[in-house]
């Protein structure tokens, strides 16, 4: 075991008195620091939200004990609980299509230890990339697809991802919708990458809809799947000033650098166990 | 006449050689002295447009001459053309109704010379900014509205607006929709503020509909009024960053600020004649 | 009392095991429900920081007995403790020179509601603003300043804080520098912005220090004063963008809005207990 | 000849009335079409900048007659001129050292088409990067640096640059100070990303000294090199919010982006002949 390595308990419950003190006490009790918390209580929904990062090292339980221990608080308070170990590197597959700026990024930062995860395999429905991203040793599979094709496709992915026991998918820039069968195996597990500033600009080509209404600024969003295109859960959102100048050409080149940025930051988000979703939105610790 | 006075020319036609060459040729000939220009093609819809500032001291026609010397230019080229004076200043009308920050922050810039604009009246729906207003030394109107009175209003709203002979009405947080016949008088001189990142959240309550949909980034809109409602040319936009931490009415109080500071750009960009509109859109020079 | 009044607990002490379950219990074991809670370790300096709010409503301490209570926590850990409560509102002076931006943005979001406190007074050295500073309803002072009068003014100063029994002072684009007696006396309770992105361009002149260097963003910064100049602890910047074509004037128009909002966002932060100084750093909860 | 290619005047001059006309009437006099002009002038310096694109298609003048046929122009207005073609790429070497993300970054950028340029030879004091710049078909020379090899080093650099015909260095967090030789030879021809928001944070460690310093905010700065250390004339600066969870290792992390984007804008707008120096400021056309 790493000894810096900790484990991080993900939860909500109706919000009630003396939560906060119930998990304090559970860490407290067998022997752990908490070296990290974060709440969050949503005072329209009463819906309380924490964020509990402690030391595994001098713990007094083991691992695969904590969650059945930790039932006597989370049965009295009705949470719903995730635990998290950061020692275990989540199972990561990227879908790539033509363009390679989200994909490169995503690699570049995994090979220098941004990202705390095993990238398993890009799956592309383009060629191209294939040459670099085997040179920086992840497995590659190519899937082309075409309108005949994409319904066999789509299987061939889905085996892929399960085959290699995928935690979690990022659609870097992957043109193409997922079908419900896809997004439901991986609900709150696949993060896509929109190129407009959500809601604006939902669907096909949002940067020529962006130069068409004349905006002054655009937008990337990073959001999870869901089966209403472009509806899921908003993790990030970043945002670049334009201009008249600014043809369609130009807001796209200049997206470019909002998507692979917060593409990545909401990426990173997922992987240290930050985030938690409830109906539409996200709660994202920081 | 002030001798830093300068002569602007907004300028647009169809694209075409020789026309930066032959606008100044004209300045040049008439002994001017270009201090700022600007010009700005739309390679899809192959429209020139440019900003020509000039002194007008030692410019050697009167101001009143000069639109039909330049006859000799402007219809070569098919152009539209309008000509502002820097020492004329506009005559600006803000319609308000309960909430004060727009309205007070452009008062306060207008006090500070920020503005260069003649502010002639305020419109007030509601009763409590009389005081503030008056003591700025600005003429008051308070023009109650009621379902039932509304269209009798804005036929008062609209006969102050031409008493004053006005040449810009800025909507500080008017919550109340315009109907054509004034929309129509003043066409391209009506600027609003309105509280989100157009397109998104179109129509009312805004703050609630980017809570609901869990936003990462909130925003606010400074545009020309059209007859469709949030459609028209915007002129500028602006954006901060809220998590899921912020209510509707953190939102609320965020974005008053970017609703102050967006307005108050826009406005700035209109009276120093840095606006050219087009279509939905607008050239905005720096 | 207000039923929605809450305490607000802003812990310091040694990083060490069991704080976080010792205070939550302490709040659970006299029926208080923490609203809020975040927390901040330092991990070079093994500082653990803590800002617990819990509603007083239900709570079976009366606020007078809190501390002494606590002191079995606090003492077991050697911290360092502040109780707020937030229906108590703190006492605020607002100490202005010649420019009036951030005076009146303060005075009008204080208007609004927007900031939890009382402003008491406004000391003023130069005479301009006495007529709308009163028309807010607030007192005035109006102490001018000279070289030769400086130490008795601040002396002035000095009395009208100390009888107003004032809690925070701000200054406000307030052109002196203060002496140490002064400093002294309100520790970590009086902000300044300064009109430039600490720690560059230190000094006078910040904005012409800008332009000289032609940076391609200008910044403000507010931070609590100590006696050595511009160098307290940071509450908080922002930037914009500038460019070649922006003169002094322009930088320094500019720089206004940043100054309003960075001011008003520390003061906020201040007023509504979220700060913790420690060195020359703070922690701003959110 | 691309029938698209465009020259590109960048002059300089004593502010004098008489200018914009004279140059626009060179152009078209010899059947230019000009596709952007953009003009600056310095007040204080009394200094005209203008940068003037014109389309060499239908053009009567030979590329290598233009500058001996403006003359009479330039030598009119004591012009200061530069004739670029956008059809010549010019040539660009990348030194590099450890860290690899700005390095890949132009790396991606330039093969994705979108920086118009060719890079000609990459230059590493460290082996780990020999193989993905080949990989990209990129020359790569390893030329390892100590402190004792350092001069030698030096000139082994100096004349791969020589040798490579190069317009323009691009120091990619290159972490060694160049000597007078070198930058004379290559005057506002080197660029450098320093990894803060100059002038704050000049010399080593600068998000260690951030971190010290408390900042809210970090940033990156693009600069011609000069001899004096981290004070030559800036092209582009960008910055992000920080608060005190941040470590060290946290503002490095998020400085790489900022670092990433600065330098590549940089880069671009002087490949795009769109950047005219001037003492240790900068005039960057948009």
């Amino acid at each position: 075991m790493d000894v810096s390595a900790t484990g991080v308990l993900l939860l909500s419950c109706p919000d009630q008195r003396g939560v906060v003190a119930a998990v304090a006490e559970f860490i407290a009790a067998h022997g752990g620091n908490i070296v990290h918390a974060e709440q969050h209580t949503d005072d329209v929904e009463r819906v309380f939200f924490q964020r509990v990062e402690f030391e595994l090292d001098g713990f007094s339980l083991d691992r695969r004990e904590i969650l059945s221990a930790f039932a006597s608080v989370s049965e009295k308070f009705s949470m719903n609980v995730q635990l998290r170990f950061t020692d275990h590197l989540p199972r990561v597959a990227i879908l790539a299509s033509k363009q390679s700026h989200c994909l490169f990024d995503l690699l570049s930062r995994w090979r220098s230890g941004e990202l705390p995860a095993d990238i398993v395999t890009v799956v592309d429905n383009h060629p191209d990339h294939a040459d670099l991203v085997q040179h920086m040793g992840v497995p590659y599979v190519h899937l082309p697809v075409t309108p005949e094709t994409k319904s066999h496709q789509e299987l061939a992915v889905l085996e892929t991802l399960n085959n290699n026991q995928v935690d979690l998918v990022i659609l870097a820039r992957y043109m193409q919708i997922l079908s419900p069968l896809l997004v439901d195996a991986y609900q709150s597990r696949i993060i896509n990458i929109h190129h407009s500033f959500l809601p604006a600009f939902i669907g096909a080509n949002p940067y020529r809809q962006a130069h068409d209404r004349g905006v002054k600024i655009i937008g990337a969003t990073a959001h999870y799947v869901t089966e209403e295109l472009d509806e899921g859960p908003i993790l990030d959102q970043e945002v670049a000033r334009v201009s008249h100048r600014d043809s369609v050409a130009d807001l796209t080149r200049k997206g470019r650098d909002l998507e692979t940025i917060v593409l990545a930051r909401a990426v990173r988000a997922h992987l240290e166990h930050r985030v938690l979703v409830y109906g539409r939105k996200t709660v994202v610790f920081s």
